[in-house]
């Protein structure tokens, strides 16, 4: 990436931007423009959009200064994956059965990003119906590599200073796994706490909103945006985080390189006075990556029965072999007791709050592969995602092809406040 | 009502109209030429449908006809609240904001039920955004009353024979409510196991599907159907169900002729064999109704942020001094706080079915009101829907004017089948 844009609008956090806005030290316009320019330069190579119209990104920049521009997110452009309804712009799920689709409103997220000042942008690049079969996007990194899926374009967009932030999704790993791919932030929240009105569901059950970003700060600012409560900063701990260090049953696939990075945070943490130790899930646990592949598949063929039946030819091979062959496999009685299973989980993961403030774990299984897989490797997420837990991927890692890699810090429902001070702590202890 | 109505084809339940179209006894043709007829007699009066075009009813029948009907509900006519997208229809909400709005797909509930050969008869009406506002629906039994919101007209159409089944949806008593007061099976199943694509988001944390039938066996077929399960007949029950009557907090709200009623429910089913019990929920279940008064407020205007910032002159005083006056009222502490009361509750309620395989409840406070109004009297259904809990209302009384009253049956989460089994013995005591 070109190093000049670090001193460029484009480049400045959202909060950066919003401030700088409200102080009058910058336009709508301005920014807006330094964003285009950045997405003129570079979109041909990374294709992070699905859809753009510099002309209404421009008019509507203009309109925002006129007003006076105000709000937590003034000025701020932002991405929005292509699964959320946008009134001005088309939706099409990643799928030609939906081209030119406009949905005639914003989905709950959109209305409440612009009614903090945000300008949209443009919708990013998502994978088909946010599941496996990819996009066109690259990652910005290198333009050889996947920037991981489903919120493809999202990620790339953030970590190619095309938007400071945008809008994601998660139902597996989807937002988690493009932050980790492209290296930015990004946050799952709890599950439940944001409405998806407007949002294409996919397996209700486990989805939910995801934000990508190049700050903790902004993350938690965009979250309260996003539940439509006055923002609060990000607090200072009061003492270095109680860690528990949850390898998880799938750590032996996870890519060696990337196993002796997290161990390495690990030790930085305990040296820097946080209280690490090793946490070890209930065997059991291990059920969760069954949950989610049955849970996931059974209501995603519910889900698009309308257009199984009528648009089946327009579906991808990835996309009819994987999730609708095993959601048409699986019966109402086996969904029921994975239901049943992640339901005890989520009950018993309460007791590891007792003595622990967040969790650890890997973000990713390793580096982005070469190639376009919006999905690869080691299921490291899906025991996470149904778990509803909120979760955030730090980018704090190179690893040995010099792509990022992330880390994933976790913590008890609802808790995503203190999530984000405590991935604050961590993150400074590690760059 | 016209007593001639009984023998048409128009007054069968679904179960018997696929049966009969299956077997080659009646065609899908003269099935909806049979509702229409209906509705083209009642509709000035009742006013149960927000869209309707009888010209593609027909067409779609005789095509399916010349298809050769099959599945589950072959031939079936079903209405359909018109928060719930339809591809052929309008979908307006309740709302003049959003008149004409097309979504361009089926719902994935529409879907479901048209690949099980249903007949979409029409778009029935709903209360402004399911929420108080009153549609234009009159109760068919007594047009001066209200037939209950906020899925009015899916419950006038089937109780006035215009229709065997109509979707409608639960975020309070939405489906319950208008069962109880129009005299038909309502029935609201487990939060989470049917997929809302296509439906329009209330308040997440609570909102489901609704099915009103005339049958309990309809509702348990129409229940699989909806699940994209192979259906399963309604099973006996091998031994008179444990019963657990709760009469609740809000118990003192209920009219008396109605707490007679239920009183005299609970004596004849302990007549018939069934173990019957008080059952008093720890006191601070009485929580409950301010955890869905919060929460669902909270949810609501957040939902609706879009509607809110560009529509505001089109919304209701009703909505706008009621559940938005709520929402933006509410805290996030207050609405975390109320999330994990409910959570609390949920998870002490399981100890209820150690003793007992179904609570029973009133499903109102009484008759339905004179006049328009949509919801009325004590909040008798909010802890349930907080709790998740599938439930049923039974139309096995008449009050003292001689209109409906329900009885709700509830059991524990998921299980639904249950449920219908003991609800089928319960209704068989009753009449």
């Amino acid at each position: 990436m070109d190093a000049k844009v670090e001193t460029a609008a484009n480049a400045l956090t959202a909060s950066e931007i919003a401030a700088a806005v409200r102080a009058g030290r910058l336009t709508c316009e301005a920014v807006a423009q330094a964003c285009l320019d950045r997405i003129a330069s570079r979109e041909a190579a990374v294709q992070a959009f699905a859809h753009i119209d510099p002309a209404q990104v421009l008019a509507t920049a203009r309109a925002c200064d006129r007003a006076g521009a105000h709000g937590p997110l003034a000025g701020v452009p932002f991405g929005v994956k292509d699964i959320i309804d946008t009134f001005d712009l088309p939706t099409e799920w990643g799928t030609p059965i939906h081209r030119g689709r406009r949905a005639g409103r914003d989905a709950a997220c959109v209305a409440l990003t612009r009614r903090a000042g945000g300008i949209l942008m443009g919708k990013t690049v998502t994978t088909e119906f946010a599941n496996l079969h990819p996009g066109k996007t690259r990652n910005p990194h290198d333009l050889a590599r996947t920037p991981g899926g489903s919120s493809s374009g999202s990620a790339a967009a953030v970590a190619d200073h095309m938007v400071p932030i945008a809008l994601g999704t998660q139902t597996t790993g989807s937002t988690i796994r493009p932050a980790s791919f492209c290296g930015v932030f990004g946050y799952r929240p709890t599950h439940g706490e944001h409405r998806m009105h407007g949002v294409m569901e996919a397996s209700g059950s486990l989805d939910t909103l995801g934000i990508l970003a190049r700050a903790i700060e902004d993350i938690a600012l965009y979250r309260d945006v996003l539940l439509g409560v006055p923002p609060e900063p990000v607090v200072a701990v009061a003492r270095p985080p109680r860690i528990g260090f949850c390898r998880t049953h799938n750590w032996g696939q996870v890519e060696p390189a990337t196993q002796a990075l997290v161990e390495a945070a690990a030790r930085r943490f305990a040296a820097a006075g946080a209280a690490v130790s090793d946490v070890r899930l209930p065997d059991d646990f291990a059920l969760l990556d069954a949950a989610h592949r049955w849970i996931s598949s059974f209501e995603f063929v519910r889900t698009f029965t309308w257009e199984i039946e009528h648009h089946w030819d327009e579906i991808s091979d990835t996309l009819r072999q994987g999730r609708i062959a095993d959601g048409l496999s699986c019966s109402l009685e086996r969904y029921l007791e994975m239901q049943t299973v992640a339901t005890s989980c989520r009950q018993r993961i309460e007791a590891v709050w007792d003595d622990h403030d967040m969790l650890l774990a890997p973000a990713a299984f390793g580096e982005a592969p070469l190639g376009r897989p919006a999905f690869a490797g080691a299921p490291v997420y899906m025991m996470w995602t149904v778990l509803h837990l909120p979760a955030i991927a730090l980018p704090v890692f190179a690893g040995p092809a010099g792509m990022p890699i992330g880390l994933q810090l976790l913590a008890r429902r609802h808790d995503d406040r203190r999530l984000f001070a405590g991935a604050r702590w961590a993150w400074r202890q590690l760059t």
